[in-house]
C-alpha cells in the first residue's frame, strides 16, 4: 500500500508529495469530488498521461468501465438492495468497478473544465423542481407517468 | 431554485428539511461523494420511489445517462481539452449529463452498500502501485505497452 | 412511406435508385448484414455524410444508441422472455431502437472494413469449440463456473 | 474448428445437426441475420442456457460487449476510416468485439420476439423520409444542424 511506499528510501519525490499520502482514511465516503479530481490529475501528470487524457479517449474509456460493472451484474437476474448474498470478493469487485467509473468520470470532467460538485446540485435542484414532493408522492397518477418523464428528460 | 420553494407557505415539510437548502455553496467541487449520497437517498425516499431503485434498474439508468453522455460528443471528431469553442450552453448541458452520470452513479453505490469514497481511494492506491511514477516515466517501452496493461486490468 | 416516395414525379434520381425501393419485404429476417450495410452506405454517401463517419464517431453514436436502448428497460424491473405484458407501441419502439443499435454497428463494422458475417460465423465456431454441449450441459459443475469463465473471456 | 468436429466419431449428435457444419462461407456477409439468430438459438438451447437468455440479462451482456469495443478504440485517439495503421491481430479482436455485440443484439431481439430485419427496414425507411437527400445535400443550412437535429431523435 501506499504506507509501504512511504518506508522505502528511494521512493521518488513524486511519489512523497502525493496527497494520497496525506489523506484522512477515518471518514472516507466525505471524501470530496475535488480532493479525487485532484489525485486523478496528480496521477495522470507525474506519469506524464495527459496527452492521453482527451476528451474522448476519457468518455471511451469510462464506456468500457461502464461495461466492466455491467458484466458483474449480467448473469446475476434480478438482485436485491443491500446485495445479501454476495461474497466479500465479489463486494469488493464491484467496489473496484464503481471506482473505475467514478475515477474516469471525475478526470473527463476536469479536462473539459467543468464544476462537477457544482454541476451536479444544480441538477438535483432542477430535478427537486420539476418533480414536486407533493406532486409526485400518494399522487393518483401512476408513477409510471412520473417515470416516463423522467425517462425522456433523461433525470436521476 | 430551491430558495423559492423556501419562500412559498405551502412547502411541504420534506421540502424544508433538504439538506440541499443548508449547503454552502461557495466551494461546489469540495462537495463530498456522501453529501450527493445523502441528497440522492432524500430525493427518492421523500418521492416514494425506492422501490424503484434496485440495483438493476439504477444500473440501466447509468448506462442511459452514459449514452446522452456520449450523444454529446458523437459527431464532434476530436475535440481539444478545455473545450474551448463550446458555447454556455453546451458546456452547461455536458454539465448536466455528466452530473446525471454521477448521481446514478452515487446511488447504486448506496444501494449496493458501497462505501464509494472508501473503494476509489483503495483503487487509487492499487493502480499507483501497479504504475510505479519511475518505472511509467520517462521509460523506453513505449507508452502503449503500459496504456494495453491498463486496458487488460481495466484500470483507471 | 418509401413506395409514396416512387409515386411522385419530383423524386430525386437518388432516391429511386435506392436499394430500398427494390426489396422483396416477404422475409425480413432474412435480409443480410450486407444488405443492410450497403442501404446505410448509399444513405450516408447520397446525403454528403461520410465525412462525419469516422471510427469513433461512429463507436460513439451506437453508444448513444445502446443508451436508448437501455431506458426503454431501465424501470421495468425483471421482464419475462417474450415481453407478454407489453403494447404493441412500447414493442415497435423496442424495435427501433435495437434497430438503431444494429445499423451503427454494421456501419461501424464497413468503415473499418470488417466483414461482420465472416467475423461473427467465426467467433460462433470460436464459441462452440471453447464451449462444448457436451461439456457444458448437464454437467456437475454449476453453471455459473461456465458463465463466469464466459465473462471473464467476453464470449457470448 | 468446426470441420474438425465433424471428423471425430464421437462428437454429440446435436453438434452434428448444427446449422454451422453446413453454412456456404463463400460469401459470409451476405449471411442473413435469421441464419446468426438461429445459430445463437441453437447454441443456447444445445446447452440448456435459455433460462439465463432473460432480456435484461442479454442487454447487460451487451453493454459489457460494447464496453469491450471502447476499449479497442480508447487510447487511439481519432483513427481514419479503413483503420490503415491497424495490425492483423488488432483488426482481428475489432472483428471478434463487433461480433459478440451482434450476436447479443441478435440474441435479445430474438427473446424479445422482435423481428429484428423487418424493424431495421422500416426503421431505415423512416429515416429517409426523415432526412430527403434533396434537403441535406449541398444545402446552405450547416450540417451540423441537421445532425443535431439526429441527435435528438436518435436516428441513425
Amino acid at each position: 500500500m501506499m504506507k509501504e511506499l512511504e518506508d522505502h528510501d528511494h521512493v521518488p519525490e513524486s511519489d512523497n508529495r502525493s496527497s494520497l499520502c496525506h489523506h484522512d482514511h477515518s471518514s472516507n465516503n466525505e471524501v470530496s469530488l475535488a480532493f479525487l479530481t485532484r489525485l486523478m490529475a496528480e496521477f495522470a501528470s507525474d506519469r506524464d498521461w495527459d496527452k492521453f487524457h482527451s476528451p474522448r479517449n476519457l468518455l471511451l474509456a469510462l464506456v468500457g468501465e461502464v461495461g466492466e460493472l455491467s458484466e458483474i451484474f449480467q448473469w446475476k437476474g434480478e438482485v436485491p438492495r443491500g446485495l445479501p448474498d454476495w461474497k466479500d470478493d465479489e463486494k469488493e469487485h464491484l467496489g473496484e468497478e464503481l471506482s473505475d467509473v467514478l475515477l474516469y468520470l471525475l478526470r473527463l470532467a476536469d479536462v473539459c473544465q467543468i464544476n462537477l460538485g457544482d454541476a451536479a446540485l444544480k441538477k438535483l435542484k432542477k430535478n427537486a423542481l420539476k418533480y414536486p414532493v407533493d406532486r409526485c408522492k400518494g399522487s393518483s397518477k401512476k408513477y409510471t407517468a412520473y417515470k416516463n418523464e423522467e425517462i425522456e428528460t433523461h433525470d436521476p
